[in-house]
């Protein structure tokens, strides 16, 4: 069981406008992650002096081997892109102290330039670092009073090959000849925040699942060191009011 | 932790059109699900000599305390009946053996008549009954040459409570106020075929999955054990061709 | 001339959450008829102190022989199901007091889980039924002074058959042969609401169409029974106010 | 009870590219009726050797008092709009041989330029005559072998006022206040092709509804004396099949 | 080069509800324009106390040789569609004082009910008089205190025919076989609004462009004559604000 | 009138899997542009021996200072957006040999990531670069028997200053105050493809007019310089055809 990741690199402000953004390559794999932070809230979530968090995923027509239609041009957005980005707003949503944003949405936008499998879970891991970056300015400009951001979060996926083998981070053509995929989402305290292992026409035993959970944790290890180098000085105030607390209760 | 799922009930046969139908009341959620069989298999899978299963899935307007607007209504279908539909569709075809079947279509419907907590997954156990009923007419007809299902299958929800408890086939009421939810495919031979779990703005403890994954073992025997009193003579014949390879195998 | 209709069963409070919720069997077809109470009117209403009642009619996909295409999937409703469900809500305000149930708005959802010939009749007769128990519920709390029903109303399907005959109460195989297909919705006093014959490339005489009006009004007297049973007390209720009105303009 | 209809006119001929065309006045209602024949069938339709008429209808969104939103706009074609193409592809189809134009389609569009009441009757009525000139465009190219109408058609509509009076052709203004609502389509014969009469928010007795029947009639005359002076020649030709089979069956 | 346009007949106030209503006819196309009046801006305009005027354009079914499907039925707008209604808009709020006109919208309507090439710029032809007939009567109504429209407006296509040549003022036959296709919209003052030159699998020399442009400008002055005589007297209120300032500049 | 666009810079083979790709940025404009081949045209192409070229343009949704709804949850492709993309696939078909590329079409995808300004010349710009590479696969895979691009092709903006100023090559800001915007495609021998200048609200005189296309000719050349270094060998092969032609022509 081979528990080393894909090349990964993660380039932070990437594009100018919005208030967080970065670049993620995950081998061949590239997205763009965009943090917009809009100064209301959904109407489901109005006068509860809490934000929210959304994510939005997509995939450039020729980020595959085939071309896909534009989901514009078909009218309507797939049950894959729905899937993906209710996913990754969840997972964000579990790091975040929502009330410390106030009423403010921040919307990310996951958008695949080039894909090579692991899309979703490195959507996740590029979208909190530019989740965290536009969080960073709303407490530089003193929207907000400390970074509202509770742990690290990271994803990857998993999976076992035709021949009973857990694989970690599997590219393209490995996920595609793979009899189950999983994708897991931790944060740096070492909790689950998602687990989502499916085996499409195949099923897998317990013991295969620990294996897979197992190779998972030291995948997603690999990406905190990275996010950490990234954030620099904002990494040092994560989780900061959490210890805190912890420390008041006692 | 209590390990008993609320009664269970599966009414075979219940609407005259489709080839197989069920009415499956698991505690106060009603949901009928009807297999329908169709002549011929969705575009991308022509030529390939297999079959195809898909499964839609909806709730009447009413099956909950609140009403919905109806999804063609709206004139589409949303990102939580989406991922609810993929995951009918790929948990059941884990258990057919696509090739038996030929080039035919067995479209699942699954519709909530009334709602109460785990539509989803009384969706799978109920659909898979009515999938079973659908094959048994194919083999009375004659038209495969034997029952096309591998295995039993069935799925619970499982949860963990705001006191840290493991909550076994959870009503709405208690969906509502966990922090983790956690739904469970598997098959009669103790297989996984799906696990997804989520902490919608929390997280759990590798031990804490672990008792979920427990709790869901021991709720999906007691759905087998009603499964297999109402196929009756057709439960006799589920597995019986994966037996006999395994047989000649040796 | 048979003037007899199909066997009627009426179940009232078939699902929990409704405020009204009947499930009608006429003959094969079955429909769940639901009403919602909603505390406020669409915009075109707002401001004039008066209630209004509209309808929703859905099939599942299976109620028929022949599976239907979901209108969810489809992405929109067609033309027959706008047609019925503004059918079933004008013939449901004709006997309401709109005035008396304030600014309120009342669902009417006929789902339809068995098909077998004259579904949009058995939706009014039913839906009739759901709405004077949703009625019911607003005069026990106290939120309306009265029952806001003005009479007791059923509809009926009549025809013609190919050798000219005129069929009451169609079942789906009657239906499809017949050359002329009429839709009647009558009030309890004996008055008219909505008459719909159309001669799909075929047309009727005056004498047909005068025996085909008595025959309707035969069926709704025998719907006006089950309806009187099934409602209990709360049938008394109906036209009362109109009574006293009546009354006082003496 | 007033028997005379609004004044009506019917233009010819009145865009050039469609094989039949006009534009008919009633009162101050006017509508564009085009009919285009296509050289093939809906695939529903295909290979029963018979012709299809289908009918699209529509206002400028300035025909009326108001401005309307273009359906195009909205994305969606209506419930009222639905209602009423229906009603006019059916009422065509009631006098046409369709088995004598082989398998063909006419598509019949009807544009409401100006709206003043009566504006599905109106369109029924002009429509039937750019059928005839389409059909007789067929038979000059010798594409049928005799003209494949069977009757005259026209349409109507009457009302019951507030003060309980029966009205013929009702205006825009007339139509607002009528307690009920009556669409008449009858042939040349004096049989009806489709009755669909409704009382929104009001009901009406078997008198009233005797007494609309013959308004009906009444006006459905007046029409039948323009279209036989409109369609010249074209006229003698319509129901010489029918007569001829009548003959012939002696 | 031929610089005489085809046969133009603007017919004013042809259809009664609208507040500015031509029918303009230029050749064999044949287009209806109406502008009407709503005492509101859309969002993005409020509060700004300027109007707005937008413009919707369509096609009957059978404007044209071939029948084109509805955008309606289609369920939404097409991409020449979209082009041709902005630039109608663009083009007449050129020549409006949007503040004059107060929070109001004037929605501009073409209806094409016969095409022979140029719609487009017959349209907008067609609906600057309708635009100054609705805008004389806000003034008529004392809701705006002077005409609000500055300058005349009108357009003409040009292009150059397979052979070279510069031809003005296309019908179809011309316009499909054409290199070059160019619509040129002017005021009155003879400034360009809008030049859009295209070559469809072609290009057009620098020489080619200054002839279409000279032949354009003779073609829209006879343009102007017609609006000029249509108008009457309120032609000769158009401009006067504009006059008065530049004389006070003085 | 400064007659220098801003910084160029084209990054051919930008993604690893179109057959054509490159990221062109054009100041603080950057523009993803693939070319995908596709072995077929579209239905109405079929049967012609002749290849077909479509273009779709969309921006990343904070592309831009605020952040834009995806037109994929809009439902539905704007009408700029459908402007664009028709501008991008007409100028590129003007430089292409239809007839060599055979039965293929290929897609161009100009997805904009950041937007300055510009975003529609770049597109074109950087597009035909993506076209030319992906071409020039087929030559290299002898698909084609030659480079079938006849010519260079180049876009650039021009407009005209609140102060009556010619401007070149409008960043954002300035585009926002212009009172005119120009777009003009050119091919390398000095031929307009497309001129489209549009005064918003405001109008330009026949000097102007000159002075903006002599801007965008010199702009023009500034992209062809680019062009050329970026396509080295390949540079070589355009026009080469249309020149031998040319040449047996004499």
């Amino acid at each position: 069981m081979e528990l080393k990741i894909r090349p990964i690199n993660i380039i932070p402000n990437y594009i100018t406008h919005p208030e967080g953004s970065v670049l993620i390559e995950l081998g061949n794999t590239k997205v763009i992650c965009n943090a917009s932070i809009e100064d209301r809230v959904p109407p489901f979530m109005r006068g509860q002096n809490k934000g929210w968090i959304t994510a939005e995923y997509a995939m450039l027509p020729r980020a595959t081997e085939q071309r896909n239609i534009r989901e514009s041009s078909r009218g309507k957005v797939g049950g894959r892109t729905m899937e993906i980005q209710r996913l990754i707003g969840r997972a964000l949503r579990s790091v975040v102290n929502l009330e410390l944003i106030g009423e403010r949405t921040i919307w990310i936008d996951c958008d695949v330039i080039q894909a090579d499998g692991g899309t979703r879970t490195a959507s996740i891991t590029g979208a909190f670092v530019a989740l965290v970056l536009a969080c960073g300015k709303l407490v530089e400009e003193e929207k907000v009073s400390q970074l509202p951001i509770t742990d690290f979060l990271a994803a990857i996926s998993v999976g076992v090959s035709p021949d009973g083998e857990v694989v970690l981070d599997l590219d393209y053509e490995q996920d595609s000849s793979a009899d189950v995929d999983m994708n897991v989402v931790m944060t740096g305290a070492g909790e689950f925040v998602e687990i989502q292992g499916t085996g499409e026409e195949a099923t897998f035993s317990y013991d295969q699942l620990q294996k897979m959970l197992q190779a998972a944790q030291a995948g997603i290890e690999q990406l905190f060191t990275v996010q950490l180098e990234v954030l620099g000085d904002l990494a040092d105030q994560i989780g900061v009011q959490v210890a805190k607390e912890t420390e008041e209760e006692k």
